[in-house]
């Protein structure tokens, strides 16, 4: 008796337990300070805010309910409010769906967006969990840099030219994971209007955008086109353990999507559906609530970003940290961060080295911070440990 | 702009919204009786304890964070317990999988277990939830009937004998949805050897096995073999809207579905793993608990079923209904239940014709009855609703 071979084989291609996975589980030591981790914070989660909302939706019978698969209803009209601001256009009920968490909307939409050997678009260097999934499904990969200013949109207008019929092109918008950088208003509209042009999806992937630091993230890509496929969640605001995430699509995508729902899963919680509705409802408390978040987030950044230029000067180069939860950073000094990880743990500081998100450059001299989960004199403490072992 | 039209037509022939589904829309006016819903009866769900669970669970800002794959250890751990104990030899914490719903097992099991093509043997009626699963992975599917004791296993044996090797062979095991008849203990163990002998997996698909009547269930197909991939759930003996089922299933199993699961949703809602885990560990509040649940749909069972002989005699052949949530009736006077229905949803009462479960035989004059949500008055008033508009 045995798993069948090929299906299996051809599936796990696409998911190997990611590197990042496996290093997580060398860095649990509680002598290392991990910056390896891509956690919110939990003590900065409004755990008494949900407690009182779980409380409030238990007195509902019907909350312990099976709920309809595109998700509670009163989550979905909060949704669509939110959304509608956002966007800035009217973003009907129909076109939201509730997912388990962003990683399920990316699931569903490449079985319902792709065909084995269609062209995905991705970023170079690439949020993993997306990568996975399209590889899962088959989709022949190509990534497009990073720079400052987000996706090299006149690379991807090179592979245009050159012939390339992209099905999906993924973004991640706004404070990239792992590179840190947001995509420019100008690059926004450009690629809207070359997903209308040339007929792909584009799939903004937005987990991060209400965690700005500085000033509020760009109007979003789906701004420019309705046709944008628009994911967030509310596991960097509130907490992941709702496991709510949703999407803004056409509805003919929200409706293919939701056939294959039932067959993964059904439907979500309507109690934590619940308790995210009430929480996003109250637009005064979660405005502040945000406010501290993105204010310790923005504090433990700029102390890491300022201690790694400290502890490095030129031999470095990392982003300015101006909103997320990562500092991508890239030695220019040739030190080689996959080679330089054993000491690093050694001297008790731990990270992931870029090659962990890397589909067409190596990234070797490249690694992923994240400043989420601890103080700025921890993370300090990080870097003073780091630059010994860099040498 | 288009769906890839190749692989959404593929996934979607697998998963047309049911025809449960659909016609459940029509079922929701105030005036019908339905008995056309398969839900558990949100009055019976425990509202108060699960409340304070989730306020005792809320005390600790972890269970909010995001959670390994296979489940909250601590739900892992009482999972385990509970399963040695079921099924009579010990099932080590590495067994068990916690699903979001066992319709996210049947769903990443399909993908680990079967390559396009494969042969699948289901129960004829079948779960239409399995059915869905098992068409969008490409599976051939090959139906095997039920008599009084469950599957037919001596028509299995005849396919076997004539050559065929299915990958998978699904079985809801007690009080079969829509069937609601038991596999008999004889066929449990000979459908293990059977497994063993020719390399299938049999998948127990066990969501109903604590709501007996008469007697408890049978020890499961599990009981007899290792190999075999038990599912189960608390969506029916505490509230869906916890959203966990579980399997338990060899290592190797379990560690495929995991890395499907990364790439699926990441993982399950700690929150809700753990207000599980505390009434699945409270073994003698949860046994009161389950003995309500129970006795009450088996006093709304024998209304329905006594109802249905009297009112019908010898014109309907119906199930004993010893346990779950459905009666299965077969008309033995030629009715035709899909021409039945709009009489009878005009006469006040709905169900669901035959013809939905339907995989070979057409089951043209056969329905299921689902008695969990209606008190006995309602179930008998429904019966003499469909008394004349039968005829």
């Amino acid at each position: 008796m045995s798993l069948t071979t090929p299906a299996l084989a051809g599936k796990l291609s696409g998911l190997q337990s990611s590197a990042i996975r496996d290093l997580l589980k060398l860095t649990a030591r509680a002598e290392v300070i991990s910056l390896a981790g891509g956690l919110p914070d939990a003590a900065l989660m409004p755990r008494e805010r949900i407690a009182a909302a779980a409380e409030e939706a238990l007195r509902d019978p019907s909350v312990l309910q099976y709920t309809e698969s595109p998700g509670w209803p009163g989550l979905r009209e909060v949704l669509a409010a939110r959304e509608s601001a956002r966007i800035g256009r009217a973003v009907p009920v129909e076109d939201v769906f509730v997912t388990h968490g962003s990683q399920q909307a990316l699931s569903l939409l490449s079985e319902v967006l792709l065909d084995p050997g269609a062209l995905v678009i991705v970023e170079d260097p690439a949020y993993v969990g997306a990568l996975q999934v399209f590889r899962a499904a088959g989709a022949r990969i190509v990534a497009v840099p990073l720079d400052g200013d987000g996706m090299r949109l006149d690379l991807l207008e090179d592979l245009l030219a050159a012939g390339e019929r992209p099905a999906v092109v993924h973004t991640v918008s706004n404070f990239h994971n792992p590179g840190g950088v947001t995509l420019s208003p100008a690059r926004r509209q450009r690629l809207a209007e070359l997903s209308e042009a040339h007929g792909f999806w584009v799939i903004e992937d937005d987990p991060y955008g209400e965690l700005w630091f500085d000033r509020p993230a760009p109007a979003p890509v789906a701004s420019y086109s309705p046709q944008v496929i628009r994911l967030s969640s509310v596991s960097k605001i509130l907490a992941p353990s709702l496991r709510v995430g949703w999407m803004t699509a056409p509805d003919r995508v929200c409706r293919a999507v939701e056939l294959l729902k039932q067959g993964a899963d059904l439907c979500g919680s309507a109690l934590t559906h619940r308790i995210a509705a009430t929480l996003l409802a109250d637009t005064d408390w979660l405005t502040a609530h945000i406010t501290t978040v993105r204010t310790t987030y923005a504090t433990r950044a700029r102390a890491l970003v300022t201690a790694t230029r400290a502890a490095f000067g030129d031999r470095i180069h990392c982003t300015d940290a101006t909103g997320g939860m990562f500092v991508w950073a890239d030695f220019t000094d040739g030190t080689d961060t996959a080679t330089l990880l054993p000491a690093a743990l050694d001297a008790g500081v731990a990270y992931v080295p870029g090659a962990a998100f890397a589909v067409s450059d190596a990234y070797r001299h490249s690694m992923r911070m994240c400043f989420t989960t601890a103080d700025e004199a921890t993370l300090t403490e990080a870097i003073t440990r780091l630059s010994p072992a860099v040498g």
